[in-house]
């Protein structure tokens, strides 16, 4: 892509009304726009980093044997006040149609999917079911003001479980605790597992958890092994598996996984025939990430005073071309042989801009691989590549680039 | 896709609550499942067959040099008021916040992108621009009796373009033109190109207009070149280009481009200074294509009395494998084979469902292409092929699929 013809353009001001560093950085490097609190818009550059995110944790689900689904935002009031929720649902958004009917704006599926799920299991024989969908949710927050990482409209991929038996949806919890371990090592997050409470519908829960002092929640961070406890519940001053002292730090939660009681199954009547030929209701989890938040907790843990650092495998692009002037010739050609081989580009081709603008740019930017193209290097085949503008270069062949930068 | 895995079993009962051919279908095929009239969750049958209409969408959006965003569903009310569509859009969907603050859910989205595109044009030099997003829409229908032609939450594609002159305009809605017959070309309709009316912010538009029975516009084709014009607008009896007579026809809708006037860039001030220096307001065009109605539609055009009958580029797998009592060992060995040429496959690997069944289903799914390993062929590295349970079958080479499934 040619960063001329790139849509949303860097700005040097700060914006005046976002306080966390996220949407400051984001919004700067044109990956958002802000509509209002907790409202923003994906321009190109942002869209792509979240279509990443979206598509690890897609591969990841997958890979657990979940398949995807599209569940509607509009549901019908009935099933809500099924469940109780549409009166205690404290950010539910409740909406009137013409014809006097009254739905909720989707801020979680289980209204949605218990219903659906009678219309599809009748026997021991169709369990167990594993949906998930990455869809946009609706939360009517009070307060809105840490840019990505709490939103009244955000993005989230939401998992469903069903098993014929408590046994055995614990035996799947533990796929899913392993698929989000997977998903958070392969974004680049180190998010910490964290007992939490369970609210009214499970026992327990397991947030994930990234230390930052930004986070809205408090753990309890074990200073000897990885794990912490959620403030809300903690009643040791010791961590409860390897004794070791236990550290307050700030967390952002990217996602969470339950366990859950049987309410839901007993308010819409989720059940099935056992071997036995008996009734019995199915037992259930459900599994949240975040996927915008995750978006804006690694701008939060990934920049310095200048810009974004991107992990790799969420970067916009995977490597960024500096056009010099002089040398648009010697530019051109490089771009050309980087997208013969695959490999997404930006390229800075601005003419009028200068190059310690062009550089606070990619700085602000944050792709991990900025190259430059000259004549002397690219007789000898080579690429001259730094990881930030203040580095040493380094000369590698063209050849091996995509070792270097994967 | 192993059929004894896949959520979303057929039915064989028609859902009585239904009128239409494509909701009758899709739900007895495990595509989608009705939450309330006009309002569908994807199931991941249907969900694959969206995703393909979507992304060939997508790909011809990105070769007219279209960027893809993503931009919200709520919208301040401001932004409604300031373009006099808070009070006139009539089946806007209007939502309070817990904090008193009135909220459009997007139904279209000129509202975000003009006051957007302020804070990213200046001059002529960052023009033109065209982005688009494939998105959830919301409209408050009085009746939604059509399955997916017509939804009070559906998916859509829309696209606006930003240009210094109306000649750019006009140029590139010509592009369009072209990106529209492409996409409709690739997901296998014929729409014929519909004069009608612009509505309040465009002299003319242009629809894509799908002729059949079940449709809600009325259109005069011309039945000797393949252009049509939308009764509402329809002064003449004859066809405007060749002279050809017209016929009556009833068709589906399945999108639409508007050269726009200038109300929205001088409701939202979006002006830039041209080469001399002097402001001028932007001229724009909207081009939105219903990517759910699409898959409705497909379904109208392409079905016979047993089920649908997918054009293969949105079938949401190439080939249908039938599992035979008594050939599992070659099934599967089938089945491993056309995957490892990278095939989507749906495996019906289920035991204790009878080939009677098995076919029935198979013909209501309507995957062009079904598969039987037998012991004979798999030897001669042969496949026996049909596209329908009555047809005759065919024997092609196991390494020449490829081709013949295209």
């Amino acid at each position: 892509m040619r960063q001329s013809q790139l849509f949303g353009r860097t700005k040097k001001e700060v914006p005046r009304d976002e306080e966390s560093i996220n949407a400051r950085f984001l919004i700067r490097g044109g990956f958002i726009h802000k509509e209002m609190a907790g409202v923003y818009t994906f321009l190109p550059l942002g869209l792509r980093t979240l279509n990443k995110i979206e598509n690890i944790v897609r591969d990841e689900m997958n890979k657990a044997n979940a398949q995807e689904v599209f569940m509607p935002s509009l549901h019908p009031k009935a099933n809500w006040q099924k469940t109780g929720r549409w009166d205690s649902f404290d950010v539910l958004f409740r909406i009137s149609s013409q014809s006097k009917s009254e739905y909720a704006l989707g801020p979680t599926h289980e209204e949605i999917l218990y219903p659906l799920l009678t219309h599809y299991i009748d026997s021991y024989k169709d369990l167990p079911v594993a949906l998930y969908q990455i869809q946009t949710k609706f939360r009517d927050e009070p307060r809105a003001k840490s840019g990505l990482l709490r939103g009244r409209e955000f993005r989230m991929k939401d998992l469903y479980s069903f098993h014929a038996t408590s046994q055995d949806r614990d035996a799947y919890y533990e796929v899913m605790r392993k698929a989000y371990e997977n998903v958070f090592q392969r974004v680049g997050l180190h998010a910490v597992e964290t007992k939490a409470s369970g609210g009214t519908f499970s026992d327990i829960s397991l947030e994930f958890q990234v230390p930052n002092q930004f986070g809205e929640d408090t753990i309890l961070l074990c200073t000897h092994c990885d794990i912490a406890i959620n403030i809300e519940i903690a009643k040791e001053n010791t961590c409860t598996r390897c004794g070791g002292s236990l550290s307050r730090t700030k967390a952002i939660e990217v996602g969470n996984i339950f366990p859950l009681k049987t309410k839901y199954a007993q308010d819409f009547h989720v059940s099935f025939k056992d071997k036995e030929g008996k009734e019995q209701l199915v037992a259930a989890g459900c599994y949240g990430i975040g996927t915008s938040r995750v978006m804006g907790a690694l701008v939060e843990v990934f920049h310095d005073g200048r810009g974004i650092l991107w992990p790799q495998a969420v970067a916009p692009f995977r490597v960024h071309l500096m056009g010099f002037p002089g040398k648009e010739k010697e530019s051109e050609a490089l771009y050309v042989q980087l997208q013969s081989k695959g490999i997404e580009v930006l390229y800075d081709d601005r003419q009028e801009v200068a190059m310690g603008e062009k550089f606070a740019d990619a700085d602000l930017l944050g792709i991990p691989y900025r190259l430059l193209a000259s004549e002397k290097t690219l007789q000898k085949n080579m690429v001259e590549i730094k990881k930030r503008a203040s580095q040493e270069p380094e000369f590698i062949p063209l050849q091996r680039i995509e070792e270097y930068i994967h």
